[in-house]
């Protein structure tokens, strides 16, 4: 029909949906075939073999889930949780607080141990949590937190976990193909993520991948699970041991998504953290020469997502209204109590390059000229391209991927 | 990477994923577009305008979700349902145990009403079942069972299930798109499907609508929903009534479902549905000529899905795989009881073409004439024809679509 409202291009600087490589577009036309064709099957396998390379990881159990990154969350926590479970969860923003959320509504006995939006978790108060709480099943956290920008280091956290007999849960939704991930090495047990951050795909497929002591604790399990759509070792049967038919899997996606994973493979993720880096960095230094600071703590700012607080002399939702409206770039604003407060920039994946740092901190100058705030015409894009001159002359890092090559 | 297998061009005959248009396939490729950019809520309100349209019902609560069908299944019943809540389920194929299972996990008491595999539902056992049942929540039945062919004609469940005081719930994954729905007219509470049938798009959404009895039990339940994923109001908040973010969903499928929804508009549905009429009854008309009966009781025959039994003579997974491996034709097996002595042949959306019935045929006679199964070479092909030339002759159905035009 003719009268269907056209979508139009952006430039997606929120905090995912990213942009999307033209390779990973043209991989959705390729043939639908069935859900048991042995040829699809092997797409599968393909796509299997490389997300474990993304999460740095040996688990068997490894697939996507056909759903968008809640669906890996809510996976984790109806899978692993009975009701009665003890859990202790990390809320600095809005993800950890959907993960209580979530946990409650499985019957768990949740306690939250909080920081301020911005700030990574105290592991000194994680750890009064934990050995505090008798009989502790899980202990959950975020990595990144999308709704703050800050990065939250996994190693300690699984580590206070596993003293204390509990698996841990990371939700690495924002960081899978932004930040190096080793999850076997962290021990991280329980680790979800999405499609259409750092992984360079659109939305619509969640991966997730569950450590051996994971898949046992679900596996003796008293209870059922009150999900079949989300059952994870139906879900097993299917993607990985027998086959068995569960759900129609969205062909399309799963092509998107392998090709985006093989463009990670290629570029190699020494070089893509790199890149990752690089433009944050530059972002963040373009923003504070306009008068910006950055909302998360010094040594915890994510790289996939920047968020500058909102000097009193600009107008948060005006400039990112204009930004959309006449520039075509997507930033978003904050979330609960940082809600017009800051702006959320995301450089993740295909989104993350040079020249987009530079449109966006161009049209925010432009903007920013029409109001009262006060700085130095042309000084962000002087310090973001100082950042480049130098962060590019770093150590080539051109070294591939950091496994042996072999993936399949 | 250049050892990426290929996915294989395939003519889909099976229970779906079907073949999708071009149009349909290309759409995908349009600019990806933030969660809740005002063009890309524009692209949402249309495509729910058109769903409504298809399910034939003005229920303020239409919406896709971001899951397979069973992903509407499952939303259907965890969030109608409460532990304690008493259902009846009629069961005569694989997804009304699947219904059954998971009001089961929802904690419900479940009664089933059975019926033979390939049998509709007898109305006065499912009137027994649903007058002995003391404060029945909700009958559920399935309309096309895609493990059978069998279509059951939802008017007369509604009108039991409403004179006891309970909501109706039909799964509607196999009919939406290829056989006129008439929710609102028939009574139909809660209905629920797929986009890979008889809608023509790749799998990946799950159109729902509720009407405001059903909106209202959710409304009033004094428990929590368990899933927040599937969670039906907060979905609510974000397609339709506040915009509030809740999850991001996957734009190339919203794209793709949105042009299959106007391609079915634009056909038609009168058109639509004597298309999937004509070509399942040519298909039929083959296949007896060949020596196969149907499973499907006569008059109760789902024209989406066609179940041939597989006579002594014929090796039913030689000929299904060899279909596949010599001729990229897919066409599927049948599950549980029925495993190893039917086909099951799908003539959904894009896949239903007069072409695709006599390559099948054609394909089929080849294959059979290798064995010792006796027919008379081209009978099939003779009989399809007959079928096509009498029924394109019927009346000119292109009358448009049954409402107004004006859907926006």
């Amino acid at each position: 029909m003719d009268h269907l409202t056209e979508p139009k291009d952006r430039l997606l600087l929120g905090p995912g949906p990213s942009n999307v490589n033209a390779r990973v577009i043209n991989a959705m036309s390729m043939p639908i075939m069935g859900y048991l064709d042995p040829t699809f099957l092997k797409v599968m396998d393909e796509l299997v073999a490389m997300l474990k390379v993304l999460f740095g990881t040996s688990n068997k159990f490894t697939l996507p889930l056909s759903g968008t990154g809640t669906s890996g969350m809510e996976a984790a926590l109806v899978n692993i949780l009975e009701p009665g479970d003890n859990v202790v969860v990390g809320v600095n923003g809005l993800f950890g607080q959907r993960i209580a959320d979530i946990a409650e509504r499985c019957g768990a006995n949740v306690t939250t141990v909080s920081a301020d939006w911005g700030h990574p978790l105290n592991l000194s108060d994680v750890e009064k949590a934990v050995k505090s709480t008798d009989k502790l099943a899980l202990l959950a956290a975020v990595h990144v937190e999308t709704s703050t920008g800050v990065i939250q280091p996994l190693k300690p956290l699984a580590d206070i976990a596993h003293r204390q007999g509990a698996l841990f849960l990371a939700d690495c939704v924002t960081s899978l193909g932004g930040i190096e991930m080793k999850i076997d090495e962290w021990g991280v047990d329980i680790c979800y993520s999405a499609t259409q951050k750092c992984v360079g795909a659109p939305p619509g497929l969640s991966p997730i991948t569950l450590s051996d002591k994971a898949v046992e604790k679900i596996k003796n399990r008293s209870t059922s699970i009150q999900s079949f759509y989300l059952d994870l070792l139906l879900l097993e049967k299917y993607w990985i041991s027998d086959r068995t038919y569960h759900h129609t899997a969205s062909m399309p996606i799963i092509y998107a998504v392998r090709e985006a994973l093989s463009m990670a493979i290629e570029e190699g993720m020494p070089n893509r953290v790199h890149r990752h880096q690089t433009n944050a960095e530059a972002l963040k230094e373009g923003l504070k020469a306009l008068g910006f600071e950055i909302l998360a703590q010094d040594g915890y700012q994510a790289p996939p997502l920047t968020a500058p607080i909102i000097p009193d002399t600009v107008d948060e939702a005006t400039i990112r209204k204009s930004l959309l409206s006449e520039y075509g770039i997507e930033i978003a604003g904050g979330f609960g109590p940082l809600a017009g407060k800051i702006w959320r920039i995301g450089l993740m994946g295909e989104s993350s390059q040079e020249t987009n740092v530079l449109t966006f901190l161009e049209a925010l100058e432009e903007l920013l000229a029409k109001t009262d705030h006060k700085f130095q015409v042309g000084s962000s894009i002087t310090s973001a391209k100082q950042v480049f001159a130098k962060w590019d002359k770093l150590e080539n890092l051109k070294t591939g991927f950091y496994n042996d090559g072999k993936i399949f």
